[in-house]
């Protein structure tokens, strides 16, 4: 396997501090050489994890940055003062180890909701991991951060641009509670341009609602959704400003490659729906569409169970709380028309549709009318493994 | 096991037409021996299926009717004129057996989605269900309108009136595609009083709002459901004015029911999760709480298994969209405190709830402020036999 590409002037750190239960390292540490200038989104819900309050109250106090930890085991989430005492503590640590400011850390919590951290064991595990840096690479990062996360999600590129090539890459996790609002689970992105930060801001935001906005694998968004994206100007080089683009097409690439890879590992999925939704009367409205198309339980266990029972997409668009003509709705499932004009097409959809089904990719295109307002949502199908996994995730 | 008690002047039959594989009845007949006032609510998916369009269309041009005919197998959605032509065919034949007029039968239906019904079959069946009239009862009735419905649901109760005694009576089916925006899969109820119909109108929609509006299987709102409620005065008692709201009440009560056995039986349900919001700025509030949580595949699996992981409960009253106070929220879970002043109690929740966690039904308290706005949302848990019925539906 080729490395994966990783920009310059960053250091990555993994260790096993026994936050979590099981055999993986649990604590993960990147570090940039430089100050990075930094973008991040954070979750809508109402309650934010201490670590997302940490990191919007250190952001608030610094343009730039010098490091990400990220702990899976607790979520630090519902954890009140003590939470958001803990955390800080944490970034100290860290910080203290590195010879850099406590605000110059970011942090970022996986695990169990309303579990407080485990201090001592961040006491042990700070000079451990700090210790250690430069030893683990880009992937090893992506692994450390997993919690029910089948395999690590990671991706990279190299950007030539006419001052040089820059390279850009990142990691996220995150197979649950997916269905980020505003950001989504814990992402952490890298890139070595110079660049200033209100372009990088620019770029990143419409990366991001381009990428991370559009998946959902159970509808539920978490507390502690957060994606962080540093850049730190190690190569040297910098876009010309007509060259913007072109950084944002490749930052695009990369959050949808790992947007696409968390919902193929959606907790137990075994099938990645794209759903598109064009015809109505803006974007909004093909997103509800969409949305309620990629939540309904019946599609998603229907596409599990590998049955082109197309009737539960027609209904759920038809209950979407979306107002357009049933008559003109038409439905392209995998290619093969199915249903327009209000009745089903006579095709034997059955076997046209057997050997698109076992695939794990499944197009589902819905036209609802002459408007320009179009959406693709990623989501993911619903099975037994997910049952599985979330009727016994704490014990 | 006592008999439900029936409205006098309702005769059952029911009929194995061969419209849905199985060993099971899958025709149902009520006919009422004088002309019913007639209540009905119908979906408000905006693909209605033919026999909710068809049975519209006959409620407007008459007061009353004499019957309704259930048939399972076809649903009869997504079917086209074709569909609908069927559908009048289908009551057309069942009146010419029973000497009255089409538009005085009501249809209903269920089954899959996209299926033309079977007319020669419909031929055949129509002239020996309408033979049998008589010889079944209300419980066989239910049964005969059963899918992947693990048990029949019925219910009825006398009430002491100052002039009599009148019955009421209702039937229910549907396991899945449960989430009733306006009304429900299909339930007929029966009633011997003599009323006026708009007394009858105003009760039967108050009791509809207090029982099935609240109640959610899957969040999936199906193109069939319908209720219908048929008063025929068979018992020749008029309650006074005073007293409707005796009858309103034992309706709601029947209904109340219904809708309980509705979610006990959501397709492979173990759990009634009883979810009650208040403290919210309004009514409406609340619901979108209760309506997230109940609808949360976290929440419904942790209570599948058995796992007091209230954290996710918390986290979906987070991602509502309703504005409260994250501070002021306190959950009570079956009766344990668990979580206020936005961290956990420090009650040994895990020995606390072990008991209580055994039980069918799960109590889920939400309190979130000061506000007069109050839910209760009746939900059932998401478990291995849902994935294993609906990933295998149609095949």
């Amino acid at each position: 396997m080729n490395k994966t590409p990783t920009p310059k002037g960053f250091k990555f750190a993994v260790h096993k501090a026994y936050f979590r239960k099981g055999e993986r390292n649990d604590l993960a540490l990147v570090v940039s050489e430089y100050p990075a200038q930094v973008s991040a989104l954070f979750t809508a819900n109402l309650f934010p994890a201490a670590p997302v309050l940490v990191a919007k109250e250190y952001l608030a106090l610094n343009q730039s940055v010098r490091a990400v930890i990220v702990n899976t085991g607790s979520a630090n989430a519902c954890t009140g003062q003590e939470g958001i005492d803990n955390c800080k503590k944490s970034t100290q640590l860290i910080a203290e180890n590195l010879g850099i400011k406590a605000s110059e850390v970011l942090p970022a919590s996986t695990g169990v909701i309303g579990l407080q951290m485990d201090m001592p064991g961040w006491e042990k595990a700070a000079p451990l991991i700090c210790q250690k840096l430069g030893t683990a690479e880009l992937e090893d990062f992506a692994e450390a951060t997993m919690t029910t996360d089948a395999f690590p999600k990671f991706a990279g590129m190299n950007l030539k641009l006419k001052n040089g090539t820059v390279c850009l890459a990142g990691v996220a996790k995150g197979a649950g509670m997916i269905c980020p609002n505003m950001a989504t689970m814990l992402s952490t992105v890298l890139c070595d341009a110079q660049i200033d930060k209100k372009d990088w801001d620019l770029i990143f935001k419409q990366a991001v609602d381009q990428s991370f906005n559009r998946v959902s694998v159970d509808g539920d968004t978490s507390t502690n959704d957060t994606i962080y994206s540093l850049v730190n100007g190690a190569s040297g080089v910098k876009p010309e400003k007509d060259e913007l683009e072109l950084l944002q097409n490749a930052l695009t690439k990369i959050l949808k490659e790992l947007a696409y890879l968390l919902v193929k590992d959606g907790e137990g999925a075994t099938k990645v729906l794209f759903i598109k939704v064009s015809g109505t009367k803006d974007n909004a409205e093909a997103e509800k569409v969409a949305r309620t198309v990629g939540h309904s339980q019946l599609v998603k266990t229907a596409m599990y169970g590998k049955d082109a029972n197309w009737g539960r997409i027609v209904a759920a668009a038809g209950r979407s709380g979306v107002n357009f003509d049933p008559n003109a709705l038409r439905l392209v499932f995998c290619g093969v028309e199915l249903f327009k004009n209000s009745q089903p097409t006579k095709l034997d959809f059955d076997s046209l549709l057997k050997k698109p089904l076992e695939e794990t990719d499944l197009m589902i295109e819905l036209f609802l009318g002459d408007g320009d307002g179009h959406y693709e949502l990623l989501a993911s199908d619903l099975t037994h493994r997910y049952i599985d996994i979330n009727a016994d995730y704490r014990s």
